[in-house]
């Protein structure tokens, strides 16, 4: 399996620090970082993720929408551990020219986002500087002390999302890349916090499609030692918002879902006796969670498109976004090109 | 009382933000958020703070201490809460040709000061950017659900800091002002976790220094409505230090105290009744809280220096480092100049 890059930049940067003697998660094994209360007060979920990147390439350029995403690339996290949003810390380096109105947006986007998912603001902290730099925080508790983790999927659990993806690799597609002839993409992601919190003590592994789906899928199925079978039509869970912008840019769906910017839905896996249970529920709840496939005890990711099997090597996917410097158009370009060595390539083949 | 810039820019940003249910202090009165947890578990105490400014403009430079302060400057604000440590989370944006040296110092200073702290390390966010930028959180726990804020300072409470004062100020000038001919002053504060701890349920009040002595004791004077009176002589406590830095720079002492970076002490009142306690805890522990005067009815901070009592406008003061667009050397003329109208000033007089 093709080591990740972005995993041994945690592990060396991690190394030799301290770690939380009251913390339940090791590196990479949760969306967020889980640590025990006393008192049987539950598990207090936490993770921070910052936006600098995707303001300088331009990826989200409306403040209204760099506010929306700065609360709910957390509360994404949030909810791939099942947790209950408790607050929202906010930590904003602006420069001084910024103007009133793009500041108005931002608040506005953060309000909106923290108003859908939940999350009161607690407070923050504000800094002067060159370039526009967000770094938000969210808490959240599990009170039952059962958070649902990246761990504990076997061969045989059926595998889902939490609604139809692909919509954030169209959206990147559509704002970064110039020569693909990709209308824009409405993208205003939500925090699946509601179907998180139902998937606690059924699903058996679950984590966000922060990264795009693929990333996703290869981290579950590394952390876990299985494959993923993903034997359901891709036109059936590709979001056709998005499968109309790759007929558009003449790009494969599954390109849409190679990442590395993604939807923010749950990819999560359920046992087959917990299935019914787990759908029961969903319905309950008016949500219709979209069948991928199924785990197997035989590792990789295959897809099946046009009733043939192909393997992808996703772990080199994920590493192909830092290999060409963030270019998107090399990106696409080295998506396509990529294949396991003696297994059919998808690139190949559906691109031609 | 001047109003303070840095509250209607916090008040602004916060405005319309939706709050948190549980959250027990509102806007400015304590330095870390507290969030009331289920179960009788106690108090949560959460915080964030960037470093940019201070690693742009030169205050901070040497790795070590970037990482050390990244701990530092959020451990204090759960010192400043009396909260026990439970952990931190890391958010590092870094340009791609940051030497591996340059890390390997920065996680040293990361480590030194989440170990003199007991902060083990949760997790956190990497990211590329233009320039370095650094944001911190911690995590506290107060067992008992009674935190310290900075409210509760009533007039004839005693108010002491945790330790000598001035390094901060006297570091900043070091490092910052070019002109003043000022020795390299040492500089590695330490949260005060345990002193915090031990002032739960005696102190009244608590603030931290990280904007100076004097900002803190402003702070504690807008949200007590009282006013404090530093009878006791400057030069007990001045750190030494900063003192000879102060005197080979030719500046008064008081300067030193007038921010806006300080040396991360606590500032903190103690009602008379309490002091003896207070001060037997301390001596059990093997600290020495400084005494620095005592709260009044009247509004406004007094020094008394040779014997006279003199007023300090330490609003102004507070907003004077944004008039002077962070000009060290403007800041200190600046200063020289500040007195409160009638009243006698103490820049005009001591600078002399």
């Amino acid at each position: 399996m093709t080591a990740v890059l972005e995993h041994a930049i945690i592990e060396r940067l991690a190394a030799g620090l301290p770690r939380c003697h009251e913390q339940l998660n090791r590196l990479h094994e949760s969306d967020a970082e889980l640590i025990r209360l006393p008192n049987h007060a539950g598990v207090l979920a936490v993770t921070t993720d910052g936006l600098a990147e995707e303001i300088a390439t331009g990826l989200y350029g409306d403040p209204e929408l760099i506010g929306w995403m700065l609360v709910t690339i957390n509360a994404s996290d949030l909810a791939a551990v099942g947790a209950e949003p408790l607050g929202m810390m906010v930590c904003e380096t602006l420069p001084p020219d910024v103007s009133p109105r793009w500041l108005h947006a931002l608040s506005a986007g953060i309000r909106a986002a923290c108003e859908a998912s939940g999350l009161g603001v607690l407070g923050g902290d504000t800094n002067a500087g060159e370039v526009v730099h967000l770094v938000g925080t969210a808490l959240g508790l599990i009170p039952d002390g059962h958070p649902l983790t990246r761990c504990g999927a076997r061969p045989g659990d059926r595998v889902y999302a939490s609604g139809p993806l692909g919509l954030g690799g169209a959206y990147a597609l559509s704002r970064l890349a110039a020569r693909a002839k990709c209308p824009t993409v409405r993208y205003r992601p939500r925090a699946r916090l509601a179907e998180g919190r139902l998937l606690r003590g059924l699903a058996s592994a679950c984590i966000d499609t922060s990264d795009g789906a693929l990333a996703a899928l290869d981290e579950l199925a590394r952390r876990n030692g299985v494959g993923f079978r993903l034997d359901r039509p891709i036109e059936r869970w590709t979001h056709a918002e998005a499968g109309a912008a790759a007929a558009a840019a003449g790009l494969p769906l599954w390109m849409l879902h190679a990442g590395p910017h993604g939807e923010f839905e749950l990819v999560f896996t359920v046992p087959a006796d917990r299935e019914a249970a787990l759908l029961l529920a969903a319905r309950s709840a008016g949500w219709r969670p979209v069948a991928l496939g199924r785990a197997t005890a035989e590792p990789g990711i295959e897809l099946v498109l046009d009733g043939e099997p192909r393997s992808l090597d996703t772990g080199r996917m994920r590493n192909l976004f830092s290999e060409v410097g963030g270019n998107v158009e090399r990106y696409v370009a080295g998506l396509a090109s990529l294949h396991r060595p003696g297994a059919p390539t998808v690139g190949a083949d559906t691109a031609a």
